[in-house]
């Protein structure tokens, strides 16, 4: 049991981070809002209201009572906002998992370069781990700085890796990425308003999100990444094309995949001809998977699907802290999907 | 723990009794399904994929089987299926919970007149207790046959039991109740094609729905009811209407709630002013209450909001058998609502 | 045809009313945007590409600009501005049709006390004609100044005008309805966020939304009103319940509506059975009326579907101008829904 | 001014076609419906309740009562039953437009292998028009037979068909394609229920979907082709990725499709860093283009949009019998989308 705190605990990260602490043994003792210090979580987030956390009050961020009061805390802030807070933390607390993506990039010019902004805390960025533990696991263990993947990463970096590493690489990458609107955040805009997404699809940012440097960062290769928004609260579907595959590798894929994911508790591959949807793991830090070979076009198409805000952020932000400290991995972790 | 068993739980309300208990330690040792046996749940339902629920088998009914492995077993059957089930099992397992209506209505000639069918068990029909906890808790204690209320009554009769039991019956009522679309089952039909509900709210059987006199039974009052159809997976929002309220009564009326669900676990009275809604609950066995006294018209407005396969079906056939089995009620059910 | 500007024309009302237009011969010769001035329809409406309307320039409000070149204006602006507009423009345009709130309400008292802020145009509040045509039809011909009525007292009004005409007014009238989201306008907020509407269904302002004193005003009769948002663009849904209804009332209602609607072109009642719903007149100009009597408790239950942003706003604004015009009623209006 | 029959006309398509046409002085003679024979077409379809439409009776098919009442005829049947219907009304009535798959691929073995059926009409085959009016304009006016393009090729050929013939045809093409529910069409299954669609994003029959060949086809290329299955009722947006455009095409390409649909009234393409959604084109029969060069990856991004029941099926039916009968191409079709 430790004693954690939230860092921005009332967005859609922070506020799914605590939905999946309730059903842990662990203790909540700081949560912070500067926009709504004061008052309770229950009282601002209703689906709150009946828990035992819908009493906690929301304070003001305070470097001295988070270092008194948690072993654990989860910063689930903006970027630039997000290092300033770590800096503060790091070596007050027992261990720090970041949310955003100011400790992803390891190398602070590649930061600086996609951020557009100065990194201001370049030692700690050397010293995080990358969060996803399907490939650093080990560095996990025992880390006290991690640095939560990103929701596109997340589900483009499982759905690649198998591959890449095995050496069908192909020839060249497109990941068309799909996702629900809560990705985008909390905070109103014309690009979340209802009657902007309800009944639409769109592409946005076409070879400019800042997530297709994370991604080509931890698959070693350049990559076409265009993002769409689409009518749902929640998920993101993958569907990533390997050109230039041929018969041989194409064949031995669902078992390549079979094998690198055999062992993980929240990656599953399912059976030849079946393809994942993201309602099938809404609700949960899961990730399916499927695998099919075009052999006319030798084109290896896979499909991944997470819940963006599962194992696409807060999830997968929950797993890290499990393995960080050595204790189940699945702790609060377990549940089924929300189906309907 | 107990052994249990779910009968047909690939339905709506099947797969999320099962979802609730892979939340507890009880052992799931049969699950059955008709339409698929021979199946795994993780198969043919794949928010059960990754969970260890997901290669339990989906095996055809067997009345031995069941006596033999279960000490509990819900029925999550039709009208009519259920009552023959029920006749099977009773007394060769501790409980039995049913979802159906089967044994909701107490008087077979109720029952006979509402569901235009012969009742084949009006033995237990006099033994079972109807699993509404706020209004039944004692007698659910120990009980071995559980009728699981339907999700229209539970939403219907939280929201308007404390006015009518402190005197606040007024001179009429009117109940004006919106569902998700899960109320209405996994089966498709016109009615449940994104087409016919997408963008698109609608009333229906106007005066006609069968819960209305199960609603009217618990409340001992006549009612208007009218039942909509809105294009969402989940929830119910019950906004009733009692007219003739004077204002006494109605500046009691949200200390009545409150004093009325004080200690209930689950249903949580708004504070003055704030209203409730279908996405605070999503995904939990929560029922959230909101009050407004109009002295303009004498008029005391109630809105109830639950998910309805939640505290409108599986989560409360959960907290019934808690109950029943004198365990902690919560159990399996302390979950934070999934929003967005 | 006529020479026609809309003020207000990037709104959802007022591209709407530009959406109808282009459907007719008229002209349309000033649109004025006062956030986007300086770009075209089309650039800042994509709905408009391809539309020979999109090229037209949007610009800011120039009074003497419009009173030179519009025959009618559209003033479709928040209220407070509307009278501001009015007041310019009227005497130097041959009409004009205002669909905010600002001459609505007849009496300036009323107005004052209802949105809480001083009539400035108390004048021009005498002359208004409140354009409802199924009530207003001759008052409305030749007129020079319409207020469009608010899309919740439309549907409201229409569902119950005949019913108390007729003297079925029984003893208490409760109004739920429940609208789409495109009712609160397309400035981003917390409660137009996609993750706040999207599987979720709520009541607000219970008794105190700004609509009700305008539908009391035109029943003549106080009512419980109270409002919802349902996850969907467009649609209003209204349910109507007027109690202490006799069996011979009772017994009359079909055809007392069927005579009331038996001419217009807009109002249709559904044969006996039958239930509107919001998707059978989504994009026109409609208004589809289903009547139920509910013996048992004397309840007449009457339900309305129309378009918020069609026969609640923008279609009726054009109806209206047709009619004040003397050309033909329906010009522009005739569409069929757009289903699904 | 023709007199028109619709077979198959309670289906999307078939109910679409009649609303398009709703907007022309064409005369509806007959329209049928072997399901509902007998009923009207407003009682069938509440959006045409109002409409003149809504009196016509729906009847069972006839084809020496087509033959004599009709001067076109719009088949909006399954594949199979639309050549059987075409076979017996080919010259018999001037015109007929097939929505279905008979008479799209040319070759009846082709048509053979794909639809794993006998083509039972190949002399029409031979003399059938491709609908698509960008491509064969001049072929379709005259013509007496056409076949009118499935929705996914109108969307994939219309954003490809530029650059191919340009000769930007890289070195392999994907098309990933998001589909709205309707394009599944209106009979009840588990893949169009409410709780499969909703909240979800999935991939289907990827590389075997019938539509590749018919694209693969008219582009003259091979493509990987995955369709994926978006919550909303309408709108396809393909988003195509030619691999292997060198630098100086791919600054060439925006004038290319500038160039290629200058003279297009229903092909529109977005300035440069403009993109399509599927919402601007709800309702209407356009089609927004937006094209991205990519020279980090050499690839080319080419994003469309349509609604596949408009442009992607009923519009393009009626633009293609406007250009094969000689009237003004656009008749019907000038409507501005729904939005929101």
């Amino acid at each position: 049991m430790s004693r954690i705190g939230v860092i921005g605990a009332t967005g859609y990260v922070g506020s799914e981070i605590l939905a999946i602490l309730s059903r842990t043994n662990n203790e909540i003792t700081v949560i912070t809002s500067e926009r709504v210090a004061g008052t309770t979580l229950g009282s601002e987030l209703s689906q709150f209201v009946g828990s035992t956390l819908g009493d906690i009050p929301l304070t003001a961020y305070d470097a001295s009572v988070i270092a008194a009061e948690c072993d654990v805390v989860f910063i689930a802030l903006g970027h630039t906002q997000a290092m300033a807070v770590a800096s503060d933390l790091h070596g007050k607390v027992d261990l720090i998992v970041d949310t955003s993506a100011d400790f992803r990039l390891g190398d602070p010019d590649l930061y600086e370069s996609v951020y557009e902004t100065p990194h201001t805390a370049k030692g700690l960025l050397a010293e995080a781990v990358y969060g996803l533990p399907e490939l650093f696991r080990s560095e996990l263990a025992g880390s006290d700085l991690v640095a939560s993947p990103g929701c596109y990463p997340t589900a483009s970096i499982l759905g690649l890796y198998p591959a890449i590493k095995a050496g069908l690489a192909g020839n060249g990458i497109v990941i068309d990425a799909k996702s629900g609107v809560s990705g985008a955040g909390r905070v109103p805009s014309d690009t979340t308003h209802y009657g902007s997404v309800n009944e639409n699809i769109m592409a946005y940012k076409v070879g400019e999100h800042r997530h297709q440097p994370e991604i080509e960062l931890y698959l070693e290769r350049g990559v076409v990444f265009v993002p769409h928004l689409v009518p749902m609260d929640r998920g993101i579907l993958v569907t990533a094309y390997i050109s230039g595959i041929d018969a041989s590798g194409g064949l031995e894929a669902q078992n390549i995949y079979y094998e690198a994911y055999n062992d993980e508790p929240f990656v599953h591959v399912l059976p030849s001809g079946t393809l994942p949807t993201t309602k099938s793991v809404r609700g949960t830090n899961h990730c399916h998977i499927g695998v099919t070979y075009l052999a006319a076009s030798s084109t290896l198409v896979v499909v991944s699907a997470i819940d963006n805000l599962g194992k696409g952020a807060a999830g997968q932000a929950v797993q890290a802290m499990n393995i960080a400290l050595g204790i189940d991995e699945t702790s609060g972790l377990g549940s089924v999907g929300i189906n309907p």
